[in-house]
Parts: structure tokens; C-alpha cells; sequence
């Protein structure tokens, strides 16, 4: 037996209207590339929302059409989001920081009918334009004044389209499963892989991110994403704003210290959320100019771990709390997040570091579960580590076009690639990548924590650690170390120095020096480049065995 | 185009999963109507609901099938919450205070197959189970050493059937829009009808209930739902606990000021919510016994509007933020809530309580506007007042059983039978019911004004306001007064105190005096008997119109 309750789908379009009706007066404040700072209303966003709209509709987009956006935090991004999807086409948010060829290569993927850039990425893309073969015009996110002269062919001033367009759009109603933005993820090996985001989701994932113990957002918080409008949606921030009320600041391409500080500081933002390298030249800016934040009460890190040493800054010298959170591209991306429990805040702050320095507990709405790697689910006890398994209705059941097949077993669980605890206070912890982890006779080694306790050795500089074979054990931990410069530490005093620590049989069977260990584009140690580099290299302990 | 995201389904058992598996230590604390103080945690609650679900499988019963309780807020009744809906049953709460005719109907018109039932309650049914044609059994809610000696057929004790059930059980999975709960409105005129609530909007109805400047939970909340369980789900609070992980205090049967107090007190409750007679209570107790509640940051008060004097004096006096709230049990029920945004904030609080005084703001998830008796959308200016529509996924279609017939327009808005004002800052107020609101010459004049006027006259005990028939401008008001002990105010007097405080055309045409006004049984004024008094009535005015 259905119940008799209302069937009104969960659009996008809703949340612009509901600021609009409800918070009409509060302000979208954006720091722009042209160089002034920008401000408006959550009323003034709807209407040009709708005008946009109405431009997409005289350029002949339909529904399910594909709009890509090179652009920056800004207003005229934030008109995108309503406009293209609340009027039924798809918002592709493309990361500009990527090579060009990637970025070709996604265009082209996604059949992008029209770009929206920003000033800034121009250039850019008069470089690229002949290989993208979908785009059929280019809308430059500027006014008449600043239009630059360009080769591109049909190219158009965002302004001048908006000014030309009729006033008010009926937003269309469809199934709340129909798509909304498409975002690719970075993808560490192959080809970028998009992940198609529903308007389902999407409200779904902006109510969960408005919950008070996940980011929280109320009508008298201003926040700010650090985090790109083009990484999974900036967080879910352009929507839970909206959805909250909540004033919204916007900061555009600077992400220095000095920059992010000011505009923190004028507009008064009480939560933001970004990746720690941001934060970490925030703080480097706040100590050096004795600045403060009196504002700033939640700062959401995720993207990567956030230090002990970040979280405790913030927490004791600027009394913001820190939220560590953790989230893919295809969780839309929320997953946890690390507001402590009452009982866990009543602890001494030492020990409620130790689990702040974990990637957060549980949000309603993702079911999570550790498993081995016959699908066994394994203890919630925070010693246990296996795969992390996700589902919900915010994650991702398939890439767009089915680029990788099928991602979902046989339940329905996706397997995000990380290796994690789970402890009895719902808090996951992740101890590496699946990829990564060391399997010695059956049981797991995490290479990320051999790492971290070897690069606390004064003589360390960078410490990585991989499993090499072994004919007993299948694979034993190779420990990698760039020395610090000037130090001669070697292998005996480093072990030495990490036994009583750890396991014993995680004790790394050899060590090695190298000047240089291989890094990613963003700074991530190329585990894929060492395992090739020491795929001959024969472990004493090898001998033994034979 | 569809996105491409996992389709999990929002049902009710995945919110006592949450609790359990990321609150599980958190704790569910009751007033029993044996007389103790129980407790346990959210794990236990789970277990127990588990071993419940399993007991209705072995009575046989299957999807859809009506389960009704009588009972009042109590750990046993939050677990047939859970039992009976997440194992794909509907939970029927039946209001207890009902005269038992009303609760014959309701049970068989819902077709129960088993009842639920408190100790409180089984004279109570004692009385009427010959009358009950669909009831197979009785499951009395205590344990064996309570169980009362009664003439009722096929009854059982809840804690041996428990004690007997097996441990676990898989919520099975289904379509989110299958029907989980019922609850029948109390009905002004005609039958009691059903209200048929679906596992999606009670999933939805809980995230909206969790924003910050609704109700708002927490893991750091303890709350109290004073408000009954067989009242619209305890205006949801009976779900939103368990997702935000909050600590939950359920009252039993005593609802006195001492009662409420000391369990307030005890518990450290921060939230609660219930109708303006139950802090009516509790703020009279607080003051007569120089009583506080330090830990109590914010109270809910809704199910008839909140006396600006008990807003004033639970801010004022003890520091608790007053959440003024509407709803109806056709809208699950939460439709608006009076959290101040910070611009209304920053007034002077005599202005604050001007806004405060109304029914609230509007909430995201619940469209609202007002329209005139043509159905045209009237302005937002706090001044206009016309039909209250609402439209959304946690509101009503229908009832059950189809009764009453179509309840939405042709764009999907119920009319929610009251009249009500809305604002430019996103507030709603109620200025009258539709059936009772005055037309004179194509305009509206509120009763429910006119009443509250004329009771500020000392002479005046009690007021009511009627449309009586005018040949010129249709209908006229009529005051009807009911003069304070020893008080000989007429008419005239009583005239010139409200003049030049309304519009020169709402003061009434004339002015009577009775002994009594008739009541319903819930304590409201009889507009229909008062109207059927006075159907011949001829006003002073009607001369010179002929």
C-alpha cells in the first residue's frame, strides 16, 4: 500500500526560489576576476537565474543538454547553477586546472554544447579550441568593458546576453532523477570517469550537509567555499546556502593568505570549507601578521588529512572549530564529517584531538562498512582496516557513458578504493589506499602509517613505503627515505628507532635512500612510479626464505 | 537524461539503524505509566524493535497491514515506530482522548488488525471492544507482573512476546513511497479522516525538522517531545531524534508543571515541544516554586497560537528561545517555524515579539501562498490576507480511503482552511479560520482580531465574533460578548474602546451579551452553534440599507 502524500520532486530549482521568497534580502558577496568585490541578494541571483535561463532557452539548449563552465567562485557561476540545471539541462563544471588535453578530452567526453568561462581562462582555451568537437559557442562570464579580443569563433558577453533576455522563467517540472551537473573525477590512473549528479541527490545531499553536526548552515552564518564551485559542487555549499539562508561569499581566483583573510574578515564569515594547503597559508598569514578571525567558528577541511598540528591551531589559537571531513567526487561528495559527541568533547584535548585527526563519524543518509577482501565485513572497533564500502543515495551507481563498467557489487555498495577503520564512536579513519596497502601473509600492513612514523625521525626528509615481493609472505613493507639534507641516518638506527611502535611483522624488511621519491601534478607520491622502480629489488628476509 | 546515482530508497528503518549504529550509547529515557523511570540507549532500541518486528511477522502480519496504539510517550510506543513501519506495516496512533465512539470509527474505518495499548488504556477499550470488527488481538504495553486482569479477548503481554521473539531481523527494502504511519485528524466537522504518511516524507519531513532554524537537533540536544506521540508523530520529533543523534526524553502520561519540571530538570532537556497549555503549566509551576531550567535552550510551542506574554516570559525570564510554530497533521505536520533571521534579531525585542507572535517563517520543502476565493496569489506584504495553500512532499493528497474527495487544486495546493497574512521577511500569520472569517462587501474582516480586541476591556470575559447576513455588503460582524464577574460594560462603551484601533469598516454592527458561548470539546469556540443563535439576528444597520 503507497502512501497518499504529495509526489513533489525534489528539484534544484526550489532552492533558488525558496532564498529567494525567504531570504530574499541576504547577500551573495563575490570577490570578482575583473577585481571588484560584487554584491547582491538572494533575490537579485533568482532573477538573473531566470534570465539566464531564458538566454539558454533562445540559444536552443533542451533538457539534458550538456553547459560547461570553466570559471571560478563567483555570482555568475552561482546564476549558472540554477539556470542550467532548474531549467532541465545538465551543468558541467570543469576543472581549469587541469592540462589542456584533459580538459579537451572531458569537453568532448561530456559534448559540452556551450562554455562558460571565466576572463581568466580565455586563453586557454584559444588553445584547445580546435580540438573540441561539440562546442558550437562560448559565453565569456564578463561585461561589454572587459570582453577581451579573442580568436575564438562565437564568442559572447555573459552581461549582454542577460540585459537581452526577458525578465521571469517558469521553471519546468520533471522526475527529480533526471540529471543535473556532471563533474569528472581527477582519476589517479586512465581517463577522467564523470559522475552524474541527479536533482534528487543533490537536494538530498544539501539537506543532509545542512544537518547541525555535519557543516550546519543557518540563516545567520555567512559562508564561504573555499573549495572550487568545479570540485563536486564546491562541497554542496552553492546549495545548502540557499537552503539555509545563509549569506554566501564568493572569493573568486586568490587564494593567498592576505586575500582569503581580508575577505573573511570584512564579510564576517563564520563557516568555510576548503583543502589544507589553503588553510595552512592562512594560518601561516594569520601568525605572521598577527591577524585574527573573530568570526571564523567552523572551518570544514577535507580533500586530503588535515594535520594534527592545522586542527589544533585553529581549535586553541583562533578558537574555529575544525570539522575534518571526507568525501569523493562521486559522494556529491559528503561522506563524513568530524563533529565530536558530547561525550567525546568532554574528553581531555589531547585525546579529542586524536579523534578529530580521524576523517569524521558517520552522516544519516551514508551507510558505510569496512570489509576484507572476500566482501566479509570486518569489527567497528578502530582496529580493524579493510575496504571501505559507501551506499546512499548521494553516490554514485554508475560513470557517465558506463566509462568503467559497473562500480557497484552485488548490494549496491560502491567501493571508494580507501582502506579504513571504523570505531565504536562512528568515526572512519582511513590507513591508506586499497592500491597501496601492504598484504603480508594474508594479513594488511598500512603503508600510510609506516610513512608517517618514519618521517619522525629527525633524519627524515620524506619516507614512503611499498610492498615489494616476498616468495613466503607475498609481499613484505620496503621502506623509501629521502634523508633530511645534511643528516646520514641509516637503516638499522631508523628501524631501530620505529620498533616498540608499531607490530612487530610490520617492521619493513629493508630500507633504502633515494635523493628524490616520484610526486603527482598535486603533490601525492607516485606509489605506481616506485613499485616500478623496486620491482626487482630482493629483501634480505628473502634469503631466509628460500 | 537521468543521473546516474544510487537509487536507495529513504525508509524509516534506516534512521534506527543510524542511531544505533553512530549514537548507539545515546541514550532514550521514559516516564513509564507503571510509575519508574526507564532507560536504555538507541543500540537496545534497535534490538528491541528488531525482536518487535519479529513478533508482528509471527502474528502474521504482513505489508500494509493497520497496526493501532493507544499510548502515550514511551520507549515501547518508539519501538513500534520502528517494528511496524520499518518491517513494512503502517502504525496507526490513535488519540486516546477521543470519545470512544470516535475511536471505534477510527479503528475500524483504518481496519486494525491488532491494538497496541498502554495499562492507562484498557478500561478504555474494555468498553468498546465489542464494537471493533477488524481487531484479531491485544497486546498490552508492560510486563508480565503488570499485566491487569480484563475481560478482553486474545490479549497478550508486550514484554513476553518480546522475551519470546528471536534476536535480528533484515528491514526489508521497498518503494520509499509506501505507506508507514496514520493518523486521523480530529475533525471539526464530519468523521475523523486518515492521514496516510509514506516512508519518503517522513524521511524528508525529519531531514527539514533538523535544519538549524527549524526544530534544529544536535547530538549535543536532549529532547523532549511534550507534544503526544499519536499527534502527528510528535510533529516528527519521534524520527528526527534518531537521525541527528539527539538524546530523547519521553514524558509518559504526566503532563503536569511539577511533572514536566522535574523531568525537564533531571534530564538536562534543551528542546521540547508541545501546545501553549502544557507551558501554560510548566511556567506557572516555574514561578510559583522559584524554579528554573538551566539547560532548556529552546521551546516549540504550536497547535494553537502562543500568548505573546508566555513567548516573553520564557525569554525573558528564563533565557529559552521560543520556536512559534504551525502545522497541521495533513503536513507531517511541521509548515512553518519562527526562528528569527539575524536582521530581525538585531530589533528592538518589543519588535521581535511582533514577529515572534506570529505563526513563524516558511521552512524549505513547503511551498505556501495566499490566495483570494478566486484562487489569484495575493501579495506578501504582511497586510493582504487570503487562503493559506501549501504545496510540498511531506503534505497530504489525499485522505485515506479517498474521504473528503479530491483536497488539491488543479496545481497540487491544499487548502489548509485558515486565513493567514505573509510577510516580506518570510512570516506567516493566522488571522482567522476560512469558515469563519467575516465578508463584508468582497472584503474580509478576521474574527479572530476583532475577538482579541475586544477581550482587552476589563469588563470583557469573553469575546467572539460572527458574520452575520446584511442585505448591502452580504455580511456584517456581530460581537458577542460574555461580561466579566460583576462588570456591566454595553455596547457602546465597548465600541469606542476598539475604535480607531482596526479600520473604520471592521467595527462591528452591533453588540450582544450572553451568559455563555458554547465550546467544543477541545476548549474552542463554537462558531457554528453561535451562527446558528444568531442566523436571524437583525442588525441596527440593516434599516438604513433598506
Amino acid at each position: 500500500m503507497l502512501g497518499l502524500m504529495q509526489d513533489r520532486q525534489l528539484l534544484i530549482s526550489s532552492l533558488i526560489d525558496y532564498a529567494a521568497e525567504y531570504h530574499g534580502a541576504t547577500e551573495i558577496v563575490s570577490r570578482t576576476v575583473e577585481g571588484p568585490i560584487h554584491r547582491y541578494d538572494y533575490a537579485a541571483a533568482r532573477r538573473r537565474s531566470m534570465r539566464l535561463a531564458n538566454v539558454l532557452r533562445d540559444l536552443g539548449i533542451g533538457p539534458g543538454d550538456r553547459i560547461g563552465t570553466l570559471a571560478w567562485n563567483g555570482y555568475r557561476h552561482f546564476e549558472l547553477y540554477y539556470a542550467v540545471s532548474g531549467s532541465g539541462a545538465i551543468l558541467h563544471t570543469i576543472n581549469p586546472r587541469l592540462f589542456p588535453d584533459q580538459i579537451t578530452y572531458i569537453a568532448n567526453h561530456a559534448e559540452d554544447r556551450w562554455l562558460f568561462v571565466d576572463l581568466t581562462f580565455v586563453e586557454l582555451l584559444e588553445g584547445i579550441a580546435d580540438s573540441l568537437d561539440s562546442v558550437e559557442g562560448i559565453v565569456v562570464m564578463t561585461d561589454e568593458a572587459h570582453m577581451p579580443e579573442t580568436a575564438l569563433a562565437n564568442v559572447h558577453c555573459y552581461e549582454t546576453l542577460i540585459a537581452g533576455a526577458a525578465d521571469g522563467f517558469d521553471w519546468p517540472e520533471f522526475d527529480e532523477n533526471t540529471a543535473s551537473s556532471l563533474c569528472y573525477t581527477s582519476g589517479t590512473t586512465g581517463n577522467p570517469k564523470g559522475v552524474l549528479y541527479s536533482h534528487r541527490s543533490t537536494v538530498l545531499h544539501s539537506y543532509a550537509a545542512c544537518l547541525r553536526d555535519v557543516v550546519g548552515l543557518g540563516a545567520d552564518d555567512c559562508v564561504m567555499p573555499v573549495v572550487p564551485m568545479f570540485h563536486a559542487n564546491s562541497w554542496g555549499i552553492a546549495y545548502a546556502a540557499p537552503m539555509s539562508g545563509a549569506k554566501l561569499v564568493l572569493p573568486g581566483a586568490r587564494m593567498d593568505g592576505e586575500s582569503v583573510h581580508q575577505l573573511m574578515y570584512d564579510e564576517g564569515v563564520t563557516v568555510s570549507a576548503g583543502v589544507p594547503t589553503v588553510w595552512l597559508m592562512l594560518l601561516q598569514y594569520l601568525r605572521d601578521n598577527g591577524k585574527d578571525l573573530p568570526d571564523f567558528k567552523r572551518c570544514v577541511i577535507g580533500g586530503s588529512a588535515a594535520p594534527r598540528s592545522m586542527i589544533e591551531a585553529f581549535e586553541t589559537e583562533y578558537d574555529t572549530t575544525v570539522l575534518h571531513a571526507w568525501g569523493m567526487t562521486e559522494m556529491s561528495p559528503l561522506g563524513t564529517v568530524g563533529m565530536l559527541t558530547p561525550a567525546l568533547d568532554a574528553l581531555p584535548y589531547a585525546e579529542q584531538l586524536d579523534y578529530k585527526e580521524k576523517q569524521g563519524r558517520g552522516i544519516y543518509g551514508v551507510e558505510m562498512k569496512i570489509t576484507d577482501d572476500d566482501g566479509n565485513e570486518l569489527p567497528r572497533d578502530g582496529e580493524a582496516f579493510g575496504h571501505l564500502m559507501v551506499r546512499g543515495p548521494w553516490i554514485a551507481q554508475s560513470y557517465f557513458k558506463g566509462e568503467g563498467g559497473a562500480i557497484l557489487d552485488g548490494d549496491g555498495w560502491f567501493d571508494t578504493g580507501d582502506v579504513a577503520t571504523l570505531d565504536d564512536k562512528g568515526f572512519m579513519h582511513i590507513t591508506d589506499r586499497a592500491k597501496d596497502v601492504i598484504k603480508s601473509g594474508g594479513e594488511w600492513i598500512s603503508s600510510i602509517d609506516l610513512e608517517n612514523l618514519a618521517v619522525g625521525h629527525p633524519g627524515v626528509a620524506e619516507a614512503a613505503v611499498i610492498g615489494v615481493v616476498h616468495p613466503k609472505w607475498d609481499e613484505r613493507p620496503l621502506l623509501v627515505i629521502v634523508r633530511a639534507p645534511g643528516a646520514s641516518v641509516e637503516g638499522p638506527e631508523l628501524l631501530a628507532f620505529m620498533a616498540g611502535k608499531i607490530a612487530k611483522w610490520w617492521m619493513p624488511d629493508d630500507v633504502v635512500f633515494v635523493d628524490e621519491i616520484p610526486h603527482t601534478a598535486t603533490g601525492k607520491i607516485q606509489k605506481v612510479a616506485l613499485r616500478e622502480m623496486f620491482k626487482d629489488h630482493r629483501l634480505p628476509t628473502v634469503d631466509a626464505a628460500e
